[in-house]
């Protein structure tokens, strides 16, 4: 089976964000006003296969926990969905 | 009306994502196997206020135009919610 993992891995709330503020400060110098805060992370997809969709979830939270998000410093969530479907078309 | 517009930021499928192809061997040497294919982009959370829900759709995208993607290389897509609720609690 084959799946596609969208996983978002973003500073944690209690830490500071350098590029969230530089941000911020660029849209204001760009006229874009009403934005009160801005974090940045990573967005990174997986196209991977798995037997199940438990093993699934189990090779993202893994690989989420070893390489793609640094635990101390980073909250990490994902959503699985299977590609089965759009694969037999 | 306070706003939450999560934006995804993805390099476009035409071109290399050489920071994927790292983390896919990366993921290789940690024995995590069965990953096709890993592309990394950013991911950004922006909360702002706004008048209408369509003001704020235009906020995020000329946001994303002119400072969070570069659209000759980049995609972007972005997800808006009403943070009103939240704040009435």
């Amino acid at each position: 089976m084959k799946f596609v993992a969208e996983v978002n891995v973003m500073p944690k709330k209690e830490l500071l964000d350098p590029q969230g503020k530089a941000v911020k400060l660029g849209l204001k110098h760009l006229h874009i006003e009403g934005v009160k805060d801005v974090r940045i992370g990573k967005h990174i997809v997986l196209t991977f296969e798995a037997e199940t969709p438990e093993q699934a979830r189990e090779i993202v939270d893994t690989a989420c926990q070893k390489l793609l998000a640094n635990v101390i410093m980073e909250d990490y969530s994902f959503e699985i969905k299977e590609l089965q479907e759009t694969l037999k078309k």
